[in-house]
């Protein structure tokens, strides 16, 4: 297991599977690529580079397995990946992938959408994947996701308690991590710190990533609600890109460059070239030609006071 | 003195003054007068109604005196306005303003930019209008804002021990309360918070309102940050207008409706119809037409969970 520096944040960048999933178009693997080396160039230590899902589910994630390689050779990266089922687990483990990233729908009605499956249906499953990678000898992270922690649109609510009892039971199946992600951008910083606390109580330091998207404004009030709960790992994509936005114009994902900004102007070390991971954001600007980034810093630029400190 | 309840939150809109003062076209005085009577209406309590500067330096904003007769008419509303001077005091005095908010820079370059004045030389005028206020016999709240509180953008750091020297030096000649600007966008919620902590230990409960631009994305978290430190009274701006944002596209104040949304979320009271609110959002962007309005929730809409709960 390859371990970013635990005393720091770390920002996962997952644009590359959370973003490029929901945009129509397909970036060529060479610029998918050039995202992943410039990435690592500019301080990033752990990429979500892609989903097993099935290819013809997702056409533009087809190269995941390349891009694992490609990951697994830049020193001090941890290369992740999205995996939906047991398939796409074996997947995973044959591609070398350091983590994989199992969703599993805190919201009853979302589940059987989704996966038509029911949440107790997916611990199972997870359970299976967890022995596949102990038969295997695989030293690749199981990391499960709790989707849909902080209600859903299609349910409504989402009971804490159903969460809390979702955490425990992957946990009593062997994962390594877990995390919870408001994926239709419902949660607010108390319902953020409430929660990441009583998690805590349950899964201890399997607590993993928050997933925050910035649909109503609060992404960043999140994660700091999430950090002052004690979490120091978050997803995040560069332009802010994904999310799955309901409404025109409407933010995604946390921007991983305003996320960046926002633990050094706190002088919270994440390792990241700010600079840099500008540079990139602009280069995926190009390739992403017609796409709307989201995203304040990139517009706004540094304060004077951060620019003297860095210099 | 009309006192929304201090039990809740206060948003004070102050689109009015400090969004229109940067916005090039003059929007009527009927379309004014609506405006503070649809947001009566929906809830809020205290406008920033205008600004007693010369009318050939903001001609947008030269009807204030009837704005504050037009929101004085109305029941359990704080009728506010900005006074740069010991003139604007007297004009203020004479509308029967029920606040009148002076600015004062903590950042010596800022202040002798703006207003060819000292910070010291600025609080010897506030004395001035402290006593003109006590000699009138008025009870027109006199309030101080300490902008660039939390840096500038043309000296770059100012020391919080700056800022707490004069928020104590304005206590001292008798104003009633004090808050603190970021009006550049440079503050993050450590530092919020932290000053916050700092300024109640020196001005107590005359800690009054904190006004945050949302320049870099981080407005709400700074928000959350402030009413951590026990900060109940908010500026915003409908649509997120104003604020002087120095990119193209950057956001400017933050916005009233997403504030209104965070602190509902969370069961925080602001006495104010989400609905309402909204709908004088979509005319205030009829009447700015060719203006860009920021915010997210009136793009993404509330929460399915949240709809419930008001229904």
């Amino acid at each position: 297991m390859k371990n970013p520096d635990p005393a720091g944040i770390v920002i996962r960048e997952v644009g590359l599977r959370d973003g490029l999933q929901s945009i129509g178009q397909a970036l060529p693997t060479a610029q998918k690529i050039e995202w992943i080396r410039v990435a690592h160039a500019a301080g990033l230590r752990e990429l979500e580079v892609g989903s097993f899902v099935p290819p013809w589910l997702l056409p533009q994630l087809a190269d995941t397995a390349e891009l694992v390689a490609e990951a697994k050779s830049l020193p001090g990266l941890v290369a992740s990946v999205l995996v939906p089922n047991l398939k796409g687990a074996q997947r995973a483990l044959d591609s070398g992938a350091d983590s994989m990233l199992l969703p599993l729908s805190a919201s009853h009605a979302h589940s059987i959408a989704n996966l038509r499956k029911t949440p107790d249906a997916v611990v199972e499953e997870i359970a299976e994947i967890c022995r596949l990678r102990d038969e295997a000898g695989s030293a690749c992270l199981v990391e499960v996701g709790i989707s849909t922690a902080f209600g859903c649109t299609i349910q409504g609510r989402v009971e804490p308690a159903e969460v809390l009892r979702l955490l425990a039971a992957v946990t009593a199946v062997g994962v390594d991590r877990v995390g919870l992600a408001d994926t239709v951008g419902y949660a607010d910083p108390q319902m953020v710190g409430e929660l990441f606390l009583r998690a805590r109580d349950v899964v201890g330091d399997k607590l993993g990533c928050a997933h925050f998207h910035d649909t109503r404004g609060l992404g960043i009030a999140n994660v700091m609600a999430a950090w002052q709960a004690g979490v120091t790992r978050f997803d995040a994509c560069l332009g802010g890109i994904g999310g799955c936005p309901h409404a025109p114009g409407a933010s995604g994902n946390v921007a991983t460059e305003d996320l960046a900004y926002l633990f050094a102007s706190m002088g919270q070390p994440t390792g990241i070239d700010f600079d840099a991971l500008l540079e990139l954001r602009g280069r995926l600007a190009g390739w992403l030609d017609g796409e709307t980034l989201h995203g304040s810093i990139a517009r706004a630029g540094l304060p004077k006071t951060m620019r003297e400190a860095l210099a």
